[in-house]
């Protein structure tokens, strides 16, 4: 039978300017957090913006982690969604979330949990 | 200002074993609709899981298009999020949220669309 995942949309405020607007910076934070968490890549896609933010996906076993960013409005939207095939990762989903405000030094705005 | 996106998760029963279990017909899918809603694609990321279903992320300009497969539950989970930078596409993440749920020829279990 299928157990539903968590999947964490959540929207922060970050004026960390090198963090919203470098892709390498997050790639290198996100590479270790994956590794923390003993998470397996199967893919990812980065885009560094023009002048502007990026947009990066890691594609996981366990589903998906996605993330844009706008520094022109101190804005990152981002989503956490890890499955539960394995094991229940509903804990690791708030984790690897709080881990990127974090990041950011962001406060949230809008945080929406769904289980699916 | 920034002009917030919509965002549809959708979980759907798809029995469609073909479409669910092969990512080249879903690329050959979705690369018809990025051009068809003429989207801009930055990168992309796909992953056939060995007798199982696939994992496969779109990155757009706009934002984002995500799907995971669950051939073995009969299940497809799939995200459209597309921001509202240069026009506004709440229309269209419905119009492509409604194509894939035809595509698989699914019958929707949940679906929440969120403003983001």
């Amino acid at each position: 039978m299928y157990k539903a995942g968590l999947h964490i949309l959540c929207e922060i405020h970050s004026t960390a300017q090198d963090k919203t607007s470098e892709v390498k910076k997050w790639h290198t934070f996100m590479q270790k957090n994956i590794q923390k968490y003993d998470l397996v890549q199967v893919g990812e896609s980065l885009h560094q913006f023009d002048g502007g933010g990026y947009t990066a996906v890691h594609c996981l076993t366990e589903s998906h982690i996605a993330i844009h960013t706008w520094p022109e409005y101190n804005l990152v939207t981002f989503d956490v969604f890890l499955c539960n095939y394995l094991k229940d990762n509903h804990i690791l989903v708030e984790r690897i979330a709080a881990e990127i405000v974090t990041f950011f030094s962001g406060e949230i705005i809008q945080q929406h949990n769904i289980k699916r």
